[in-house]
């Protein structure tokens, strides 16, 4: 049923923004003064219809306050350190319709800050805080999500205009604070890797020929929210089998997880469980009858052997960049070995052949959001090539990141028809082995990884050898006594 | 795992639309030209972020087409009653990440258009097509949700200007075409209900003391996907226990179905899935424990009462504020004969004590929304009297409309303490039992109700009886060998 949620994380959170700021501040030789403000998530109808989609917070403000409710408002007073958070003042007719009209006492308590007001006062309260000369100073969140390519909208509200405003300083500090992951954190997203595991093993069990692919969701979705209080999914269920797993993004509206598992097919599964926001990310790839073929086995041992490299590889100062292409590299070994590509691979690699069979960034920051923001902080430009172009971050790891491993090796008609088409890339491409490929899929194995000081942590518990998946599928316990998680250096 | 969905259901509801559209143009000395254009639901980011939620088309464009794409646009030409698709042209990456391309001859045959076209040719489509003079006529969609009190987007495109615009019409004529229910749309609510009503029975069955609120949500979800294929819900669920029976609209992030479950807890759980766009709403109420208590029984019995009270009487021509009015009168008598409130019923209707109990409306029409409009067409004006002004519709009854029958009675105290303190209701209000029932929430059952030619159909089969529930929660079968559904005149 979860771990009770711990509001300090929230306040450690206020805490170092406002350390980091203060020292942005202060080596700017700006004055230590003004307010962060930021303004959380409204609750949304449908269309034009009074349907709600249920509310989920927006990050930023979930990051600093971890309020639940819509329509609020928050500060930060950089002078004073001290927090305030801004309540919509609810009509009376609430309490009949949507419960108790908690008294502002309440939020102080509750999210542990230092004042709570209405949030028609806004302006009124941060003119009462202010100690400065002048208009006071509001830093405003504006900047760049690398992912979606938006902008997040600065708070709005009555009697902004009595106030300067900062819309430059604020997003990058702020979300660089949220790359680095405090120890409250990693035992949010360790909870929900964990439930997240367990219920992907949960999946691998029951799934049998002849099931719908959206019956492992289901399956998935109820056994993080029965056994682990988990109300919400950190993305839309990926439940893949067949040529479908060769769809990175399958189970949308338009592809909603509707085929029905045939005897031969593999699976694709990437499902992740969220808990008090803070998610997962996880994939496990398995044949739908329990047993691997040798072309499975194949597939999905290059994936398997790529994973385990840049998890042993990775540490502090490694650079992501290079994780990718060790997995890229990794894998076309595999598939030479296999007969299914044919040539030099460090030749392969220069012809960007890996992005034929990998057209994916290895993996991304996690947190908050799925696609957590920093990939890109300080001015990184993302590079240009195959494959190299979709990674989300570039970034040289460093200890406390949390990151997505996902390598993955897919047979996808839109990729490898050009491929074979180009004279660049033709010549590695033995057409007899792919075409007996075809319809395949693809396989993708994600596992969630901690930074430590000395090397990695692998958060993810799922079986992925080839005998351990074909073990619990058959029926045998979950987690093995010995155990099998791939890391290095100091085990948290 | 969900009936075939047979798009000759939208067919049918744009040849309904059709034909009132070129009724109200020819009583009206219009000319019978023109494009019905609707602009489909777009898939939206969360935040800043590239997180999407599940997409859900818009709730017209679903009915006339069926369509669960997102970005699509449609028109039905006035004149010769062609339909025609607008695909987004997508980019050659999205057969990598979100699937195949499918044609636009796919579109056309699974839709059951006349035409496909790419949504970047709505103007030159239609002017191809357009065989009056002078520039063409849109019919757009603009009108007042009143529910919501939003107004639906007319739709948008490039070489609009091109067009004349019409705002007024559609909206009114094609909302009426939703509030009479199709025999293929009475089959998709029908199968909706039958899910739902089993789902609400596995609720029942393992609803014990202890669990927390969100499992027996989990349980419900997970029925009606797993063995149901319905991946939506109507709304979100309401599981409330306790005193949270008594918040009417309980379950939402704030409030979020999180409370343990006690001994002598009444149960509201107001819960109904979605198959194909087409909803069930559905609230079973019951003790967890699985006995009810005499007190229990009383409420429980005042309500169920009034909901079939309700039910014996609804036929075509009956208004529904008279509906209204019958369950607040039963279950008045029934709180009075429990010595809960006490004088002349008469008089307390004449002081609307009713409201004070169940201040919402007896119920609305459902169908693609939960909250299905049209509830005030034709300027109908909504009443001003407590309870009354919750209606969400005043209509008389029409063979085909499907209305849910929801009458409950709760124990709020912000309406219980002003009206305590009035002296038009304090008189009715026995202080002393009224003290008896703090903490105890609230009573609601709630039934999805198609209106017939001589009468109506209860179209919700869950156990209402309270022997009934007892046996079902005891482990009896159900449904019962003899029918115990509620309904009058003719059983389809």
């Amino acid at each position: 049923m979860g771990p009770k949620v711990r509001m300090e994380m929230h306040m450690n959170n206020r805490e170092k923004l406002l350390n980091s700021l203060r020292q942005h501040l202060s080596d700017a030789s700006r004055p230590l003064h003004g307010f962060v403000l930021l303004q959380g998530g409204q609750e949304q109808t449908r269309y034009d219809t009074d349907h709600l989609d249920l509310f989920r917070q927006e990050s930023y403000f979930a990051y600093l306050f971890g309020v639940v409710h819509p329509g609020f408002y928050a500060a930060i007073d950089v002078a004073t350190g001290d927090s305030i958070l801004f309540a919509p003042r609810l009509p009376s007719d609430y309490a009949v319709w949507l419960g108790e009209i908690k008294p502002l006492s309440y939020f102080k308590e509750h999210y542990m800050v230092t004042t709570a007001c209405f949030s028609d006062e806004i302006a009124s309260v941060l003119h009462q805080h202010y100690q400065g000369a002048g208009k006071p100073l509001l830093f405003l969140l504006h900047g760049l999500n690398t992912d979606s390519n938006n902008f997040s909208e600065p708070a709005q509200f009555q009697g902004i205009d009595m106030f300067d405003k900062d819309l430059m300083t604020l997003h990058p500090i702020l979300t660089e604070c949220r790359v680095i992951k405090s120890e409250l954190e990693i035992a949010l997203i360790q909870y929900a890797n964990d439930i997240s595991s367990e219920a992907h093993v949960e999946v691998m069990r029951k799934t049998k020929v002849g099931m719908k692919e959206y019956q492992l969701e289901s399956i998935f979705l109820h056994h993080t929210y029965m056994y682990g209080g988990c109300r919400h999914c950190s993305y839309t269920c990926i439940c893949a089998t067949g040529d479908n797993s060769a769809v990175l993004h399958y189970g949308h509206a338009a592809a909603p997880n509707d085929k029905t598992l045939e005897d031969g097919d593999m699976a694709l599964f990437d499902m992740g469980a969220e808990y008090h926001f803070y998610g997962s990310d996880i994939t496990c790839s398995f044949p739908v009858n329990g047993k691997f073929t040798s072309d499975q086995s194949l597939i999905y041992s290059a994936v398997l052997d790529a994973h385990n490299a840049v998890i042993s590889a990775m540490k502090p100062g490694i650079n992501w960049v290079d994780m990718h292409i060790l997995a890229e590299k990794v894998i076309l070994e595999s598939l030479k070995r296999g007969h299914i590509i044919l040539g030099d691979v460090d030749d392969m690699m220069a012809a960007r052949l890996g992005a034929v069979f990998m057209p994916h960034g290895l993996g991304h920051f996690l947190g908050l959001d799925t696609h957590d923001p920093g990939g890109y902080l300080k001015d990184l430009e993302r590079r240009k090539e195959p494959g190299l172009k979709a990674l989300r971050t570039i970034r040289d790891l460093q200890e406390g990141m949390v990151i997505t491993v996902e390598p993955g090796c897919y047979f996808i008609d839109a990729l490898l028809l050009p491929a074979m088409n180009s004279p660049e890339t033709s010549k590695f491409l033995n057409r007899e082995t792919i075409n007996k490929f075809k319809g395949f899929g693809g396989v993708r194995i994600e596992s969630d990884v901690l930074v430590t000081a000395t090397g990695c942590y692998n958060m993810t518990k799922c079986p992925r050898d080839i005998r351990e998946i074909e073990a619990v599928m058959a029926g045998a316990p979950w987690p093995d006594k010995i155990s099998t998680h791939v890391g290095n250096g100091l085990q948290i």
